[in-house]
């Protein structure tokens, strides 16, 4: 008897807004499951003879190899393409519709797929014969970040009663938090969110008003502020983001940006007025924006807990997509 | 009791003109085995220990992918080199003998290499211990493309009766219509060609004499043109080629490549004026002298026929040459 | 009942210095397996299940293939970055300890490192849960160089009686000539040592003072000429070094180096002038220090026996690192 509802099988895997609730929960089961077998090392050939490609049109290492790991330690096999925007057929024209048709003509099982045009991943979708993990489209979607996020916040206890999540630093530009925000939207659809939202960003980095309106419309309470260290002092979890410095152009905004890095830097300073059972989070790779002194404190749970999540949500999700029957009978 | 000929073992494989029938005829049975195994999704350990070198001092996409999935379905592992060119000893200075040499000793069983210097894989290949493939050495040959393309032809039915190949657009910078006119020649030498090819080009974009020369000395039939209408509605196959825009260097050129591209470009006005029972082939990757109108066609047979028999040919050839035994036994 | 003595397991290995003899012999013992194993194809699956980062910062065909190869043959996977530095987080800012720890949050078994920036690889070592292998500091270490290159001097006999080793060319910058000076006076601290060494180069490229004051200290015969057809007649090894081009930024420095090339040149002059028992051995890949005309000479030693030990060793070491257990049953 399994307590794994039946919504699957899932195929593309688009934005962080395209689950349900239900889809999401059994993804964390899941997710729990391969932890438990990676903490015990123990081999789960789940995808032995399978095959998957790993077509990334721009430099990732943090997701790149997360999900080589992921597809490794499932017994899988992967075909990279780390730079393929670069030495491919990309660069004698080809169109992402073309590569995935191709590829999927090569049988392999599902494409992961990272590109720096917005909407590309999704184009590719609609003619791929073979399912598409979306691993980040420029400035747009990157759904396993957004489920590893909020996977770390659940299993840390968000949800268990009332908590003060506090995204701060570069809002505007920074992914992970716009994505963050759409997946808490959709996974406390339609019922009371236990998270209350504090945006917490220089007034030339805040959040976008499309975010804004989405957390208004699904009644997710939020607040904005500039005040890091009120913050700071009610965040029962602190999720600091990194300065997307490689997405600006403007020379001004550069040198805004690193006036944030400053002023809303954390470091050392900062642990005394946090609460002690609080959190500490951040996507990582990180610059200057959170400090190594932090590393040793308990309360940092970006390395290696966060990370590791990542790779364990990617395995959750390769198995759920090719292997729905292993899903069926837990 | 085997129907395949005792022709072999195949060692390095260098140039399409290399091949005898028998040879041929053996390769593209152990294909039709490869495609009955994969269209079942069955696993194939047939190399299961080996180890394929894979260096690309040139970018590619499309061979080297195939490649790839071709190696792992076989249960073989590869070690890429995908840029050896730029990150590799051949920036300090190395010789492809060296490089081959070196890779030999550390037990590789067999390397597929890719150069853009003519006559570079030719020259690994006379000091390499271990078995090489060509996949492309510039503007020389790239016989497994030649290999995948008349097996292609063949497939569907090129041999059955007096058949019309058209081979349109760029035919002088064109690697693939060059080496499929020379594969031509070695498959029906000393035998009446069933094929009648039409090379339809600009006059600019001439097939260079050396193989014309080879074609009247084989008694292939052929004629030039630069009507593609007319030729269009002769064909049986209709083989559009990839401008290699790549390989251009003189502007002047780069100019009438484009005036091909666009004179000469396949789209859906065309579909009315061709046979229904015809067929439409491209290497891939394509710019835009094949419109993806015709991908819906089902006259369109580049994508994913063409491409997947690029991996089957490469997954017998790999098969012939490391596995003897297994191929005596078919 | 084992030969091999207890001194294991080994972790991290950063340095040619770090070991004792007894280690060495160790190491060197399970190399000798790894030979007899491979040269009879055995398969060894003593790393199934396990996978190995392999984080290259720089470039390296050499280092970086043999270390996949010897991967591979033990039967386990690598998850790879060929150009770290470039596509990688290390372009957004990373530190290698934030990328050692994130990798090894991945369940990666061991890593792997080269980096251009001399200490990067202890720095690493210092926060890493897992096992690091030094593959190379920059102008630093490279100690699975100098055991390879040790071990081949062993093997062919260096140890057997009074024995001449020169080392010839560029002595200033040839990492591998000072990693196995280093090794020599490792393997035999507190013991005769029956090397003499004769240090062979240009005044401009004589051997650092840090090196001959460490010889002099563990009592190791040495000598320094510029007489390369002196030294040649004497040796029993000939250790020719490769011109480290891509180290020097002077222009004048290149230019001496350049002379080095042409007065220090091994090539088949001098094949009559040395010993028919002697070696010539030399690190690989190679420019125009060591002409290809020696290839054929039974006394060239480096192509493909030397190479090929590189690869022995690695394997040993992954070994003794990761299955102390194996080791001990020998």
């Amino acid at each position: 008897m399994s307590s794994i509802p039946d919504v699957f099988p899932l195929r593309h895997i688009l934005s962080a807004s395209q689950f349900t609730r239900e889809q999401i929960e059994t993804i964390f089961a899941v997710t729990d499951q391969m932890r438990q077998a990676r903490d015990k090392r123990q081999a789960l050939d789940l995808l032995s003879g399978r095959v998957i490609s790993l077509m990334f049109y721009e430099p990732s290492t943090r997701t790149s190899q997360s999900f080589q790991y992921a597809v490794t330690h499932l017994g899988a096999r992967f075909v990279g393409s780390k730079n393929a925007g670069e030495f491919s057929s990309a660069a004698k024209g080809e169109t992402v519709e073309d590569t995935v048709r191709t590829i999927a003509s090569y049988d392999a099982d599902l494409m992961v797929m990272r590109h720096k045009v917005l909407g590309s991943v999704a184009k590719a979708a609609e003619v791929s014969p073979i399912p598409i993990i979306n691993a980040g489209d420029g400035p747009g979607e990157h759904p396993t970040q957004a489920l590893l996020d909020l996977y770390t916040l659940l299993r840390l206890g968000a949800d268990r009663e009332e908590t003060t999540l506090v995204l701060n630093g570069d809002l505007k530009y920074g992914r992970t938090v716009r994505s963050l925000c759409r997946i808490i939207i959709r996974y406390w659809h339609g019922a009371p969110c236990p998270i209350r939202l504090v945006l917490c960003a220089p007034d030339a980095f805040r959040m976008n008003n499309d975010i804004l309106a989405e957390l208004r419309r699904a009644e997710i309470s939020f607040e904005e502020t500039a005040d890091m260290e009120g913050a700071l002092r009610r965040a029962d979890f602190f999720y600091q983001t990194r300065l997307q410095l490689e997405r600006l152009t403007d020379e001004e905004e550069k040198r805004r940006a690193n006036l944030v890095a400053t002023d809303f830097r954390l470091d050392d300073r900062h642990l005394a007025l946090m609460r002690p059972s609080a959190s500490i989070l951040h996507p990582l790779p990180r610059v200057n924006e959170l400090s190594p002194e932090l590393d040793a404190d308990p309360r940092a749970k970006y390395l290696p807990y966060q990370t590791r999540n990542g790779m364990l949500v990617r395995m959750a999700l390769l198995t759920m997509i090719l292997r729905p029957d292993y899903v069926a009978q837990l």
